[in-house]
């Protein structure tokens, strides 16, 4: 039986007012809480529907009944298994490969498919402006699939950090040099901006390098999607 | 004042059925109001609580109160403007341009996006296979930010209209030919599979070429979501 200071505690998680406090963050599904008990993270209490789901040498596994999953859940369909970790200690962000940088990025499902795509493509570090959206936020967690464990995000004062770090610094536009005439350097740091305003005019002074996705469609046509035009830049950086 | 006969057909407009049986969708949000306005699909009725947002020459637009909206409205903040529109009528796809089709892709936010990228890149038409999600799901019309107006979305038997397209049909796979190394053709059809399981068996004996995007993390890395995928390879299409 869980007692119901642990269903509290849990459900407190979804606010990062008690993620910071506790240090702990929580995540759903069979997939995604398996792929951080691989990582480096570390496990603070997995709670399972179903124990055959895991090798006998997960100990920390604990056998509950769905009802109790509802009641801990923040899905409308609970799946299985729902794991609360320890946050991990930032690291200092790397500059000597490819980093990219979010200013004031605000929907989680951006922030987690952007840490997807900085798995996929072999980026290490995410920087993120202090307002960027906690990657701890559910939603985050959800849209990353399993990613945060390979991917190092660091919450910084944006500004001081591009212009201490001694790389170029790529901010992306809608009007700008085309990405494709572009040669680009081994390291350097990707500025994506918020979905609403773009990247703000403090950070645009950094940005020596301004670059844009070409469109071929009508005048029109709105922006891409800061998730999708991420996936786009880091593609024509990896490509080569 | 709004009668509650009306208040009820746009609610029930938030299902397929009566979007069906009456040929009528909604789109909320000034943004894609305006840009639905401006296109050729027909509008049947304009709610807003506020006139100023139009022009004088928008007769359809009828001033509501903030309650009015709340009570027609599918949002939790509802933002200004509800239009009811026509739907129009479906164009035959056009091969002589790349087309992409989708197999089964299930969530709307995805659907939506993919409108949004094909919008973009100038890509006029959508083929959907008939399981695919309806495009005029209000979460799918929330996501095409107003491109639903420019792109030809078109729901079809998939295997049929494939197989009868005379073209080369292009597999996204997650092994497969590098679609770095591909020389690719002024026109194709580029299949996108369902978010859990890809393209189906069916589809794939259709597809003579089969291509992928590198991936440069770590093997444990999951698949790239559905959309991201589709900007990459859409911008490996155009990019030339």
């Amino acid at each position: 039986m869980v007692v119901k200071s642990q269903i509290k505690l849990i459900k407190s998680l979804q606010q990062k007012k008690y993620r910071n406090q506790h240090s702990l963050f929580v995540v759903e599904g069979v997939k995604t809480v398996q792929e951080l008990l691989k990582s480096n993270i570390v496990d603070h209490q997995i709670y399972s529907t179903d124990l055959s789901l895991f090798g006998a040498d997960e100990e920390s596994v604990r056998l509950i009944s769905e009802k109790e999953l509802r009641q801990m859940s923040n899905l409308k369909t609970p799946n299985k298994v729902l794991g609360v970790f320890e946050t991990p200690e930032q690291e200092p962000i790397n500059f000597s490969d490819w980093v990219v940088a979010l200013d004031d990025v605000s929907d989680p499902g951006n922030l987690g498919t952007i840490i997807r795509l900085c798995d996929w493509f072999g980026i290490r570090h995410l920087l993120c402006s202090k307002n960027t959206v906690d990657c701890y936020n559910p939603k985050v967690l959800q849209a990353t699939m399993g990613s945060i464990a390979r991917v190092n995000v660091f919450y910084d004062d944006l500004f001081q950090a591009l212009e201490n770090s001694k790389v170029s610094v790529y901010g992306t536009f809608m009007e700008a040099k085309k990405i494709y005439r572009q040669n680009l350097p081994t390291s350097g740091i990707l500025v994506m901006g918020n979905e609403a305003n773009g990247i703000s005019k403090e950070i645009e002074q950094l940005c020596k390098e301004r670059i844009s996705i070409p469109h071929f469609g009508k005048s029109s046509t709105e922006s891409l999607n800061v998730a999708t035009a991420t996936a786009i830049f880091l593609n024509e950086i990896r490509r080569g």
